[in-house]
């Protein structure tokens, strides 16, 4: 493998993911020459926090099935003190303490992630379907590559996490796992890891001997199917970073030690063209 | 006044505070080609979030007379949802609604402010001297001006905000003040304006009338006597930067519009050699 193609890394926001073990793992490949960017989400932070503040957490399911977070303008405040706040500097400080110079971004640092803003979002609510107008979630499209080359070109390591930025400027709630893909695809990445507290695509749900080891890029629409919840999201990320040229997309488990060299290695489920 | 020198505003975090006002300001400013970075505080919203979650504000006072926030692992995580999550992600995105490319970054990201971790902390408790030692809190005694002038080459706007980097890699709170000294000293700024909730340094505080329009920097020990309380540091903050070459300080109004423009010609308190 090309060791100048970045590596782009995607850590999940479940209970029960290391984070020490992450970061171990991170210290260790950039300390071993390796250009990488680690993504992070933060969604059972956000969840515990929304319910201490009496504004317990609402989702949304489209027609389609899948499921988004229901983000007013108070909940995209929890939601960036989670995710910008709380975990991406304790992120940060993890690395600096390993020795690594992280640089924690947003979506709206440089425009780093940047989208259209749904102007509405279908969804089923008690058997119907009805239009919810004051979503602040969105799409990303476009990456600021040149912004992350940059900080990759001087030493840093980038630390990235949702909000995104609108096409019009305002902080909106994006897809983690397809954030990650985007960026991967934009950086030119060979791998995109994306680690969660299970070890991988599991055909039936929650039982881990389920584990499906490798899954072709024509069988991701069928993987789909049995994907559930959380999981749909990282099969559409790794369609779109394949389609975008990245050469694999890998599910891994980030419980155990060393989880992105396991998952490099091809421990999980590993997606390729 | 040469228009290469960086300006760097500190903008508080007290009650009162306009940021559309000042983010506007900035706006008009960086179009006009200014070469500047926006530190920010979030002492209010702090305390609002610390007592919806149970964890009511504890102030620490020093034998010298400063207060600064007891800061445990549990408050620095608040600290850090407020600072580095809710508020830096807001003016950013204020930023970006008006053109500005603005990068947040915390003292965290690339070390960017960076300095010892307190051992123990002297502090009065009921009018006994104690020593506080779980406390998170520290000084700034290096900036990481190269990232800063990397970010301003091309073309982001930095937004600053504790905590900062212990020599260590944790996460510490520092003042945000003298944080802003210590970055308009190591960037070679011209002017350092400090915006708060008042019209300047009040010879009796509350009553604006009272206002001090100049100061020399061989008076700023004097000064000392009647700042109150948040205005002790700002007044530290100045002599720090004086000392490390910065032209002018000017404590400004973050209530009005133009705030910076007008500082920047004078309205406030000037303080200089």
């Amino acid at each position: 493998m090309n060791n100048n193609r970045p590596l782009v890394v995607k850590v999940g926001g479940s209970a029960g993911i290391n984070y020490d073990l992450v970061c171990d793992d991170v210290a260790a490949l950039v300390k071993a020459g390796r250009r990488m960017v680690l993504v992070h989400g933060g969604s059972h932070e956000t969840n515990l926090l929304s319910k201490r503040l009496g504004k317990p957490p609402r989702f949304l399911t489209s027609p389609q099935g899948y499921t988004s977070r229901y983000t007013d303008a108070e909940t995209l405040d929890i939601f960036a003190m989670v995710y910008a706040g709380k975990m991406n500097t304790r992120i940060v400080e993890r690395l600096q303490k390993r020795g690594v110079n992280a640089v924690g971004l947003s979506g709206l640092d440089g425009r780093l992630l940047e989208g259209p803003r749904k102007a509405s979002v279908r969804a089923i609510i008690d058997g119907r379907q009805v239009l919810v107008h004051d979503d602040y979630t969105g799409k990303v499209t476009r990456v600021n590559a040149a912004l992350l080359n940059l900080l990759l070109d001087h030493g840093y390591t980038p630390v990235i996490s949702p909000p995104a930025c609108s096409n019009e400027g305002e902080a909106i709630n994006v897809d983690g796992d397809r954030a990650a893909a985007m960026i991967a695809a934009a950086l030119g990445a060979a791998q995109l890891i994306i680690l969660s507290n299970v070890p991988g695509l599991l055909r039936n749900f929650p039982d881990e001997r389920t584990l499906i080891p490798h899954i072709r890029y024509a069988e991701l629409e069928q993987a789909l199917s049995f994907a559930e919840g959380r999981m749909k999201k990282k099969v559409l990320g790794a369609a779109e970073a394949i389609a975008g040229g990245v050469d694999q997309v890998i599910f891994g488990d980030a419980r155990i030690a060393q989880p992105i060299q396991r998952a490099m290695n091809g421990a999980g489920t590993v997606i390729a063209p």
